[in-house]
């Protein structure tokens, strides 16, 4: 398997375990030191994969979360860096029944180390966020 | 074309040919005993090809639908088989207007013969599968 | 690069630049002598690259969209020639409230000229196009 393809199912392996809630899995996707900007989507700013683990599955433990991913634009730097741009959408059912329908990009750089190519940074930019109410339509 | 991106097109095939509903393209995707499981989408087990194709073109004959694949996860297992996971998103309009977007994964084995690959099994996991009445919005 | 990676790049960087309205960067994405056709969209026929960006910075001026493309099938014709279907979604919030949410597949060619594919036609086909007013949801 190439660099490329590698990275593009790096970021599946993301998407799939985040909403699986694989948070074991998931820490492997992550660089020691990740930085994961998520401060234009109304989030925060978070340094390290354990931390961000540790956020995740406490944060989206009473939510049910699809994130896919789609149109990659990978560009390897070097032998062993890479950036990447991803196309996005998301959906959050918070706890209180409210809904989350987001689109975006993710703006990337990886990173491989020890044959695994590995999330070194993450930022989330926003098109559009939309919150439905509990009560927007009848849904079963 | 190397192995991994034949079978991305042939995935690809499988939803055109599917919301197309050209019946007899979509016969060629599928093993002659492929195994189709969506008992984890409240569906049944089906076994062969051609029972399969009866079973959609009656199934989805009055439906409308939209069925989008992302991030797939191939992976090699030799020469004539590899396995996969997508991410997916679905949408079908109903007879009587309901409708249904659903979420979830894809998880397939696929086989080499003749220089094709075709899907060998296919089961479908859920994330969240929401229905609509048809009094839910005006729509037009 | 090969040649369908730097195809799919091609389209994803139109789906970005066209969405984050970077139209002297859209301008790349097209031959000179590009074709769009949107008349299965109800849309009309366009020939020129820069008659094509005209027409998009001016009607999608007061829009926000969100375009995604799916599983592409990419067919190399020629060292320099290729054709390709792509599943799409997009998301339209027009001026005055409204919101599209449609499905289809975009067929293209593409043409490499001096070391780079542009995108040679587009002509996009609809499974479904969902319109919903202002009032349809308690949106924030």
């Amino acid at each position: 398997m190439d660099d490329i393809e590698a990275i593009k199912q790096l970021k599946a392996r993301y998407c799939r375990l985040l909403d699986t809630k694989d948070w074991s899995g998931m820490r492997h996707v992550f660089a020691d030191d990740v930085v994961i900007d998520a401060t234009g989507s109304g989030g925060s700013r978070i340094t390290g994969g354990d931390t961000f683990i540790d956020y995740l599955s406490t944060q989206l433990a009473d939510y049910l979360t699809v994130h896919h991913c789609h149109t990659p634009e990978i560009t390897l730097d070097a032998a062993t860096t890479a950036t990447g741009i991803w196309a996005m959408e998301d959906r959050v059912r918070f706890a209180d029944g409210r809904e989350l329908t987001g689109f975006g990009h993710y703006h990337e750089t990886y990173e491989k180390a020890d044959g695994t190519w590995r999330i070194k940074s993450s930022a989330l930019t926003r098109l559009r966020m939309d919150i439905t109410e509990p009560t927007a339509g009848p849904q079963h």
